[in-house]
């Protein structure tokens, strides 16, 4: 593992990621984030246990949301349910990588899939004696999100990080890159997220909230800049990274995560097509194209089980090769 | 209360309204949905324990999403929490209302407002003979919110109906109200959702996920009819209903409030304006402009409690008006 150097140099950006960082609105807490970051990244690289620190893998999850004012009533959101994230989490840790969880506020948790929509009021019920008891057929799944989700925090093995707006999560997911960096190869990105391509940027951002009274509403969005290629080349340059890419129309599919793959340089791409998406998903290598299909023998099996051991064995060779 | 006539004859909407609702994607399990609204209302129509029926209440709460994809990955969302109409239901539950609650999926719940985001892995842990407890912090919550919403609930007093999208509210408000109209004044519409004012009408609608490549992204967005209009009009001509406009701008607030009261001919407009709608609200009705403050000497007051009261103390004026 590289060695300790202290915080990542201030970097010189593209002028167009420079400028979309200037204009937006101040992330809350900085301060307290990165200090949970570095005391989560300090904890998980010294020896555990069986002797070997912990790899780390930052996992993005659910989708951002794009304010049209700046006060904000209104703005675009991203459908993504936080599946995906939720449930690669699980597997990475069973795997014994340490997580940042970078979450969607309200999208799904590690350990809680199985639960119904509201847990608090579907799950529970009060006794006249006023105790309060899980419903039988509840129990499993109730304990199951309870015993391993604390324990996965308690144990320091996963860090839970909400983010809401694009301005939060790429300044939140830039902070934990650079403090990523001197994890070299252990340092995983799993880019699950569902992130605006499109954003109104906030000088141009209407203060308050938009009238409408006066006819159709026009709108201009601009594209979000491409920080994979910053999270690359500038903020963790040695880490192991996996962006997704998913489509409706499959016939496009795949030459667009070969096109992402190639653009940003990326290890793997995730190609999944948003009606098959929980059957199977194509990863795109450098030379490959591996279909990762779910156990369909098992009722309850599910593709993040196969897609995460494949990240696993290949990301152990590239520590492997990087340490040659 | 007028008598019970069958269903509300086939009603001639706007040309502007029909097309909004033939174009809309037909709702899921629309049946279900009328025949769970006809039991509740007939439930709640029939004397209860001291003799007199409830009247009904539909609250809406929570934003309405704008897909932007048939094959939704982008929507437009507007923001709300929920905690009003989550916070009101209780007190007309409390005075006595039967309470259809039309809620935005994921937004704040009756009854669990004092709880942490997510409560289920905030309040519970895991004792090491695997039973389930509640942290000591969180018992008083915890037990309100399952006991009191199970009662609610449980006692008939209140139905829960979720949407996400601008077509599936409307389509369900509008069974709602055709469901409500022949409790004549004795039925409320307390509409403290806050609905999108601008749609992509689904024929126009990209089928598949917009594509990023090509530059900025201009989009143009049609009015959501006014279906407050019909609603007064059509569907549930005598009941006492009670709009809501959130400004951000407080200086058209007010008039904004007075023109919408007029042209939709609400009984009361409440005027919200975002930064200071905990602490007070302003109700217009007729000829009056109603400040309604919360109990600022007690720490946990809200301005739901006063509020509801007024509208309680209108509505029955109205009730007895209409017996006259």
């Amino acid at each position: 593992m590289a060695s300790r150097n202290g915080p990542a140099p201030a970097t010189p950006l593209d002028a167009e990621i420079e400028s979309f960082f200037d204009s937006a609105p101040p992330l809350k807490d900085s301060a307290g984030i990165i200090k949970k970051l570095k005391e989560f990244i300090e904890f998980n690289s010294t020896p555990h246990g069986k002797g070997s620190p912990r790899r780390v893998v930052c996992v993005t999850s659910g989708g951002t949301t794009v304010p049209l004012e700046q006060r904000c009533v209104r703005f675009i959101d991203n459908f993504s349910s936080g599946n995906r994230g939720a449930t690669s989490t699980e597997y990475f840790i069973k795997a014994g990588y340490a997580v940042i969880f970078l979450y969607r506020r309200g999208s799904f948790q590690p350990y809680c899939q199985s639960l119904p929509e509201d847990p608090l009021l579907e799950c529970f019920e009060c006794s006249d004696d006023s105790t309060i008891q899980v419903h039988q057929q509840h129990t499993e799944a109730v304990k199951r999100a309870i015993r391993d989700h604390h324990a996965a925090v308690a144990g320091g093995q996963l860090l839970k990080l909400p983010f809401t707006t694009i301005f939060e999560y790429l300044q939140m997911l830039q902070s934990i890159a650079m403090s990523m960096r001197d994890l070299g190869s252990h340092a995983v990105f799993y880019l699950a997220a569902a992130v605006s391509d499109f954003y109104v940027p906030w000088e141009s951002m209407a203060e308050h909230k938009i009238q409408s009274a006066s006819g159709p509403l026009d709108m201009r969005l601009v594209q979000v800049p491409k920080m994979l290629s910053a999270l690359k080349k500038e903020w963790a340059p040695m880490a192991f990274c996996i962006s997704f890419k998913l489509e409706t129309d499959s016939k496009i599919l795949l030459e667009k995560a070969e096109m992402a793959r190639e653009k940003y340089r990326m290890h793997m791409v995730v190609a999944n097509e948003l009606s098959t998406r929980k059957e199977e998903v194509t990863v795109v290598t450098g030379n490959e194209r591996i279909l990762v299909c779910r156990d369909k023998t098992q009722a309850d099996s599910d593709v993040e089980e196969p897609l995460i051991e494949l990240i696993v064995s290949r990301h152990s060779a590239y520590v492997n090769d990087s340490n040659l």
